[in-house]
């Protein structure tokens, strides 16, 4: 998950004035109350029941006997380093699109390629990767779910520090280590596996499934916006829709399953300070140069402060504010402060490690992260460059109600402010991506049967949860669809997708398939 | 030119007390007048100058004749893209120490590899490429120079902002573009020519020449000290050895040969702050973590202003104080400032773009550079990571007369003052590595003899002049050798070493040759 919707995306979403639910209205509910307590069971028609019951132990005892071929495909797929944002691996991107269409045929989908323009790169024109679309069934009584994934990953190198080449799939301690094995690859297979278990036994798919696979989403799924809106949604292809899936976000912890209804937005900046044409050798120029990476560094030191407070001038201001019944609402979540630090063996946690305080500032609180600079040295070793041109990178992930043009407006106005008391010669230049925050009603019938599909597999109450995280493309889906959106991860807390050693579980593979399977079921059965 | 030492190299120099002289009690004597008015000739003994002309018109013929074929000769340099800090490419590193052996033995030298042990690359044991030593001639009545030069390049990709493949030589306006081009393959390749000049026209070497070439200048020249101090000298290979000569540095600027005598130390610093195991989804992270870049960015904006002032407590105090003579100096070297600004398209110049006070704060005061950030993201695009540990690379040029020591001391002093205000949770660390300033005596008659042959080939007496760049081996080959070192420039000042679209001028390798070739003749004239 998690990438940053383009201009266009930005662009499409506020021309069409879509209007998201500020998140204290939607948490006056008590999502704790609704979830937690109801008797989950497959009894509510009992006749309906015995027969679920005889296609779940088929369909489970298939996949269970199929984990091999399982992780056979996923290893395939984890070894095309579908890059987006390297254009190196552009090719590999367009194979693994073809790879997946593929795939998708072969469950008997009718399948297209949908061309979506090119990217700009340094000047020159890039074609991006085509868009899969795909059909499978289109019978009017069945209710249908339009799926989304993607094909592309985050980069990875061996020397980031993985403990084995990140694009060779490697169990250890039943884990599947590969970059895109849980962001996006698994979760992707995982319908695959789904749709397969029903031909394997014999059952027909209880579900119309339509599909959108896209391979530039860890790269602002550029060109997808206008695809869905401007393509797509006139010739019709979510006439027919009634559901939305996104697979492409993880529990909460490492034991208990959740679902998703909220996520934060992002303001992605670029800080260009440019002092010189070209790299400068700092024994020759040292000292008579004015340089750009102090300027850059002085800009970035203005951010944000130790604790994490964002220090651009109102940018708390348009926060919902926090209400008492939402507060409530977070006692109630399974979440281990100890347990979350101890994963990625951080020093303290901010918020004195409050797990209250911690989820609303992964949920419901803003937050600034300074990414790194490009075009400064970054090779291990003693690189005596002075940089001519550097770029910072930052970005805040934006929360209800906070509106992406007023976010890019103060940090412009606090940058340009900070810039003029600086008072250097050089250059510079800020400019910004953003997507906005993203939040659906837990309580629709959509979530209900997601929730029974969880805890026929997983025999707990999923958590109704938010993230942090951003996935531009929900906000878009559920404008061209207009129909609820639902975000049903399949890996774990700590998955560490875009960093080293990103894994995927067997078991939340495995039982990952199973859980999608028994999703279709379950909306096959909500009214049509 | 311009690698750092590593810490062997500065144990070594240290454990050895070898002493530079102070700049000041150099710089009284007024170079200006000594060689800027001096009638260089090559007539203060009739015949044997008749002898020269014969000679030198003998030898120049034939390097204009063989133009060609020297640029090929440099392409098949280039083309082995032997970037010694990438450890990927150090097979190429050694395939470019083997080149060159066949190169020399080609001349008739006798040539020996020498290995030089390992380098420790994230805990691992990598193997160093050997240097290259060599001997030509013992004739016990000829002087001896020893020719120093390295074989590696700074890394280059064409996606740094390169018009052509960096490791193509690509000739156009008269410029032949490549890295390593002018750092260090063409000097190198310079003194090859020169030699085999001589034996073309049927003329005796004047001297006889041993040869350090190595291949880890670019980082740090990691296990030449300990070759040169303690193999190559308890051996005796300097024993013959009269004067040491390097070319690895540049003209001033872009038409007055100089010969330099002077250089800035430099202390490297890697400061490292660590705040989780793993790099972190901004989205999933950001807001409960204290992230470990901002603590940097904090960090590497206490140690300069934006005029380039460096804040590190009493930096200054050791610093050489300028003498009126001295000040006198600086009126008679041969710099625009305004083409120097154009030449790197600098906005504005530090120091109100007054000539004096550039060159002292190139050459005489210390400078700190930021370089750039390893752990971060650099790429091009919106990538969304919090890394989990991030190394600030900067440096400071230092002067005469700072000490390695003393300044290693008042960085790490501020840095932890620094670090104990911020009261961050995260892990900081920060390290060294330092090599110390250079300067030699002008008067020298190996000066005046390369200042003889320059003034030959560019009829214009050379500046004598320092530089802003740092050279430890010269330091090293100093207290090796116990000889006067002189820096023998082929490349101009705006070849743009280790930055992007690095040149050699034709004219600077074509009469660059011509210039080893009559420094050679110049230094066997000198009394044995």
């Amino acid at each position: 998950m998690s990438f940053i919707s383009t201009a266009l995306r930005l662009r499409a979403c506020r021309d069409l004035q879509f209007k998201l639910p500020a998140i204290n209205s939607l948490l006056i509910v008590d999502n704790s109350q609704r979830f937690n307590n109801r008797p989950y069971s497959l009894t509510h028609k009992e006749a309906p029941e015995k027969m679920a019951e005889t296609i779940f132990t088929k369909i489970f005892a298939h996949v269970d006997k199929n984990k091999a071929s399982y992780k056979n495909l996923l290893k395939e797929a984890v070894a095309i380093p579908s890059i987006s944002c390297d254009v190196k691996h552009r090719d590999d991107c367009v194979r693994m699109v073809f790879w997946m269409q593929e795939k998708l045929k072969e469950v008997g989908a009718k399948t297209e390629l949908r061309e979506i323009g090119n990217q700009t790169i340094d000047g020159k024109e890039v074609k991006l990767p085509p868009v899969l679309v795909g059909i499978l069934g289109n019978d009017p009584k069945k209710n249908t779910i339009c799926i989304y994934g993607h094909l592309d990953v985050q980069p990875a190198l061996k020397s980031d520090g993985w403990a084995t080449d990140p694009f060779e799939l490697v169990e250890r301690d039943d884990k599947l280590y590969g970059r895109g094995s849980t962001d996006d690859k698994g979760p992707v297979l995982g319908w695959l596996h789904a749709i397969n278990a029903y031909k394997a036994v014999g059952e027909e798919l209880p579900v119309n499934l339509k599909f959108i696979f896209e391979c530039m989403e860890e790269s602002g799924s550029e060109g997808l916006d206008a695809l869905l809106i401007e393509q797509l949604k006139p010739e019709g292809f979510f006439d027919s829709v009634d559901y939305v899936c996104i697979s492409d976000n993880y529990w909460l912890g490492t034991t208990k399953p959740c679902i998703t209804y909220g996520l934060r937005g992002i303001s992605y900046y670029f800080l260009e300070v440019e002092c010189a044409k070209m790299d400068l050798h700092s024994g020759v120029y040292g000292g008579t140069v004015h340089e750009a990476m102090s300027d850059l560094i002085y800009l970035m030191n203005q951010l944000v402060d130790k604790d994490g407070k964002i220090l651009i001038t109102d940018i708390y201001k348009s926060v919902a504010p926090l209400t008492e019944n939402e507060k409530q609402l977070y006692n109630t979540i399974d979440f281990d402060p100890e347990a979350y630090r101890d994963t990625i063996k951080a020093y303290k946690l901010p918020h004195n490690g409050v797990k209250e305080q911690l989820l609303m500032h992964r949920w419901r609180y803003p937050s600034l992260s300074l990414h790194g600079i490009e075009g400064a040295a970054f090779q291990p070793g003693a690189k005596t460059v002075i940089p001519g041109k550097v770029i910072g990178k930052f970005s805040i992930r934006i929360v209800p109600d906070q509106e992406p043009e007023e976010v890019e407006k103060l940090v412009f106005d606090y940058v340009h402010k900070k810039w003029a008391e600086r008072g250097s010669p050089n250059q510079m230049r800020i400019t910004a991506q953003s997507g906005r925050a993203w939040t659906a009603n837990p309580d629709h019938p959509h979530y209900q049967a997601a929730a029974r599909a969880t805890k026929l597999i997983y025999q707990t109450d999923p958590d109704m949860s938010r993230e942090g995280g951003s996935i531009p493309v929900t906000i878009t889906l559920q404008e061209a669809s207009g129909r609820n959106v639902l975000l049903l991860p399949m890996g774990a807390g700590d998955d560490m997708a875009h960093s080293q050693n990103e894994k995927l579980n067997v078991r939340n593979y495995i039982e990952g398939v199973k859980l999608f399977a028994a999703y279709l079921y379950e909306v096959g059965k909500l009214p049509k």
